[in-house]
Order: C-alpha cells, then sequence, then structure tokens
C-alpha cells in the first residue's frame, strides 16, 4: 500500500514575496509536479489577499498567526488568522488534505543565500534540515527562545521548515531568486522521496547557527531610529562580528561598535520587514551538534506512517 | 533686496521610499538647513500617510497625480490627489510659502545609480538639469511623449527635476543610498546658490538619454507574466542593448531577445512599482544636445526674478 505522506509547499505566505509564488503558478501551469518522485505534494499560495495586494500581510503577519491563541481566540477574526485557520482546516495533519510535512519558501532583503531556518528543537524537523544541509551545504538558522516571535506557520504542522533566499528586493522577481528556490524544492523533495525509499544518507552532526538575541536601532529620545545599517556590515549575513565591529552609522557619521568580547554571527541584517517588529538584525552563534538516530527515527515515522 | 527664490525639496512622494526621508527628518532636527548658501529651502514629505503605511501611495500614484483634470476634477476625492493639491495650496508658485523650483528625490530598486529625471522639454529644467549634470557627471533620463505616466509632482512646477537612487530596496535604509542622496541635495542647492550669486559655470551640451517607449513583460493567453528580467540583464542600466541581446528568460528557460536592428539604452529594468504600470524596462536614446542660451535665461529669471 502506498503511504500516505503529503508535503504541503507553500509560497506567498508573505504577499510581498513574489519568486515563489511566480514559480509554484508556473509549475502547476505546465507540469505534473504533483506526483513528484512519489512523493504527493501540494503546493498553496499562503497568502493570496496579500499576494495580489503585494503586501507582506493585510491585517496582521500570517507567518506569526499560528499560536494556538491566535487559532483558537473568539475574539480575533482578521483576515490572516482566518486564513491560517483555513489553511489548517484543509492541509493539517488532520485537514481535508492532509499534509505531514510543510515547507516554507520565503524571500529576504538580507543577503542570507538560501538558508534553513528551524523553529525549536523537534526531532523530525532537524532530522530532515541535517539531510538537506548534508546535500546542498546549507546553512542552518535555529529560531528558538524568543518569545517576541511565535506563531510560525511551520509549527502547526508535525515537521516543516523555512527556506529564506535572499536578497531580493519585496515584490520583484528575480531569476537567480526564482532559480534558487527551483533547486531548495528539488533537493526537499528529492531527500524526502530518499527517505521514503530508504536511500537517505543522515549525516554524522549538524551545524547550526543558534538564535541568541535580535538587535534593534538605536533610537533617539523620540524613539526614532537615528542610524543605519554600517556600510561595512550590510550584505555581510553569515560572517562573524567581534568586539569593535561596527554594527551601525549614525547620522552625525559616527559609528556604533559591537561592545561584547564574543564572536557571534549576524543573521537578517536589515530585512525591510523587520524594521516594524524593531529588528536591525539578529545574532547567533555558530554550534556543531552531533546528528541523532532519535532525529531520524522520527521523520522516518511520519513519512513512513 | 533679497531674491524670493524659494526652492521645495520633496522627499517621499512614493511611501515606500524611505531613504531621503530619513535623511530630511534628521536634517531638520539637526540642523539650520532652511537657509543653506543664500537659498530658502523648504523639505517636505511629499506622502506623510503611505509613508507612515510602508507603502507606495494610499488610493493612487502620487507621483501621477498632479495632471490638470485630476487636480480639478471635483470627482476624485481619494487621499492621494488632496495630498497633491494641498500641496500646491501650500508649496506651488502662488500657495502660503510659494516656491519656484521643487526637487523631488526618489529610489528605484533597479540599478540606476544617482541620476537625474526630466520631463518634457522645459527651459528652466533642461538648464539645471545641465548644471547639475557638469558638476556631478550624472546621467539624465528625458521622459516624454509618453501618454500612459502623466501629473509628474515636478510638473506642477515652474521648473523641477526628480532625482533618482538604486538599487535598494522599497522600504530599506541603506547609508550608501542616504549619503548618494545627501550629495545630490548639495549639489543641486549650491548650483542654484551659484545661479544667484551669477557664479553658474553652463556647460555647452547636454547629454540626455530620451524616452522612446516601455517594454511590457512576456504575457501568457491569461495576461500573466510569464518571463522574468533575463539575468544578464538584471542590473545592467544605461548600458546599450543591441539586436540579439537577451531581455526576458521564460519560465521554459528560452530566452526572448531584443529583435530590432538599434542600439538603445534600457533604463529602470526591474523597477519594482513598475510591474502594476506593465513596465519591465523603459528604453531610451542617448543623444548629446547643444546647450542653449535660452535655457539659461529661463533659469536665471525664475532664479533672479
Amino acid at each position: 500500500m502506498e503511504s500516505s505522506i503529503q508535503v504541503l509547499l507553500v509560497a506567498g505566505t508573505h504577499g510581498n514575496e513574489i519568486n515563489a509564488p511566480w514559480l509554484f503558478q508556473h509549475w502547476n501551469e505546465n507540469s505534473d509536479f504533483l506526483s513528484i518522485k512519489g512523493v504527493n505534494v501540494i503546493t498553496v499560495i499562503g497568502n493570496p489577499a496579500a499576494l495580489n495586494q503585494g503586501r507582506r500581510y493585510i491585517d496582521r503577519d500570517l507567518n506569526r498567526s499560528f499560536s494556538p491563541e491566535l487559532l483558537t481566540s473568539l475574539e480575533v477574526v482578521d483576515q490572516d488568522v482566518q486564513r491560517a485557520r483555513e489553511m489548517i482546516d484543509l492541509f493539517g495533519e488532520n485537514g481535508v488534505k492532509p499534509c505531514n510535512i510543510a515547507i516554507d519558501f520565503h524571500s529576504t532583503t538580507a543577503a542570507m543565500g538560501t538558508c534553513l531556518v528551524v523553529y525549536g528543537r523537534r526531532k523530525a524537523d532537524l532530522a530532515l534540515a541535517a539531510l538537506i544541509q548534508h546535500n546542498l551545504g546549507l546553512p542552518i538558522y535555529l529560531h528558538e527562545g524568543d518569545k517576541k516571535q511565535t506563531g510560525f506557520l511551520v509549527e502547526a504542522w508535525p515537521c516543516g521548515l523555512v527556506v529564506e533566499i535572499g536578497p531580493v528586493p519585496q515584490g520583484l522577481l528575480d531569476s537567480k531568486i526564482i532559480n534558487q528556490t527551483r533547486i531548495a524544492v528539488e533537493v526537499v523533495l528529492d531527500q524526502i522521496s530518499k527517505v521514503k525509499t530508504n536511500k537517505a544518507v543522515f549525516p554524522d552532526q549538524i551545524f547550526v547557527h543558534r538564535h541568541l538575541r535580535s538587535l534593534d536601532f538605536p533610537r533617539n529620545s523620540d524613539g526614532v531610529p537615528d542610524a543605519v545599517i554600517h556600510p561595512n556590515l550590510q550584505g555581510k549575513d553569515w560572517r562573524p562580528i567581534k568586539e569593535g565591529t561596527p554594527l551601525f552609522l549614525k547620522f552625525d557619521g559616527t559609528a556604533v561598535h559591537f561592545d561584547l568580547n564574543e564572536s557571534l554571527v549576524p543573521v537578517f541584517i536589515n530585512e525591510a520587514a523587520y524594521s516594524e517588529k524593531n529588528i536591525a538584525m539578529s545574532l547567533t552563534i555558530s554550534e556543531k551538534w552531533p546528528f541523532s538516530k532519535e532525529w531520524e527515527r522520527s521523520l522516518r515515522k511520519l513519512i513512513l506512517n
């Protein structure tokens, strides 16, 4: 009997990140993409209303709307939360077309290249991320312990990863970004297919950049940012900073330096959408973890159930 | 008696082009900028409502809302047109604080560097553009004969230019772009000041890139774009194309080439905001014109009136 694993590929969770949606829409028109390599794939536009308007979201960031509180609240009825509920009704693990794995394709104005974002330390997530890293050499940003940012889409599925690709402006189609997205989709599905057919080769270790905290822009007494990302740091995501590295440039021409005696790795430097969240960049620590057989079992169980 | 010339500097005519607004806001807080070099300067945020929302405009592109039809229509009452009327009431040549010259600072996702945009062939515009080009070596995009695009802000003042700076994503502060904006402001005011004190040195000629037409993206039978800017053309604004130059890359991997036997210069390649206007790029022809003394007289008359 065929395995019932279904993989949900999401694009346009943010309506102004348009490269993955363009790819998905043309795929659906042009190919029998839905049965690639024996994996049942469903593609969906996360926030079609926002995509139509070229905006990140309508009322509230859809990719912060999947927290249990928002999903069950009787008071919150804005469009984006309703869309979150609808996606779970349709494609959640107990939905109309149940999916076990969700991969959510984003783009960023930061120079992140292609990378994976893992939320917390769910075993199946780590196993799948390790497999993809082992094949594509992608960096992994492990987002955890950030109480100000919760309710990410992929957390509402038993296993889920975000693929982030940049730099690209919001609302702009770029053939390089589309190509990077296409490669990421192919490798993700290929690896899931290999787990299903018992051909996946799991690595011995995983390299993660673990989230420590985010930095806001320096602000004046009115709360208005009075500095921008330092030109030497712009576009330098994934490169370690140390004490004395210039982080910001103030209006008066003076630099604000990193003042701690540690070596950290900045990510999402100057992501345009994060200024409203008061995030100029996030700081991570680079770690190498041994790969756990438990992670592998967890992923196998999901895929072969 | 002091000359009454007042120069209006506009930033944030598009609310998601945030670098010039940031510069202006900090200037107003930090310096006696308003009386620079004997020129009376008024700075203003073009579309504060859109800037607050991080959107290009609210109901309608403010920088297409200054046509006589829209300004006088009794039927059109959207926010942006009302703002256009308000700006003219406040800062128009017969306004509360009358200004003769308007300089409108924009940014673009296209790799335009710093450049000037001149609308039509008004003599004072050409004189001022030639002066700035002579001092900063900037390219000039002469926009004319485009019936689909009218109602630009600067056309509502006796003399006016747009300064366009890119590439920069929408909604993102970039120290390089801010610095380019700052230099452009300084040179513009310096040259106006020199005209006033009779120290301006006008060139013998002006180099313009004259607008011929715009190109839309290739579209499928449903009208959906099925190609993106070719990777070899992305970021190559101002570089001539000829017969056979690849312009677009289709979803199926084939290229769409330039098929005319002429050498033209593309500008505003992949400007994110122009996709809603069905413009993938604009094509110009590079021309060298002799400088006319009439232009100089027209600008002098405005500044020394």
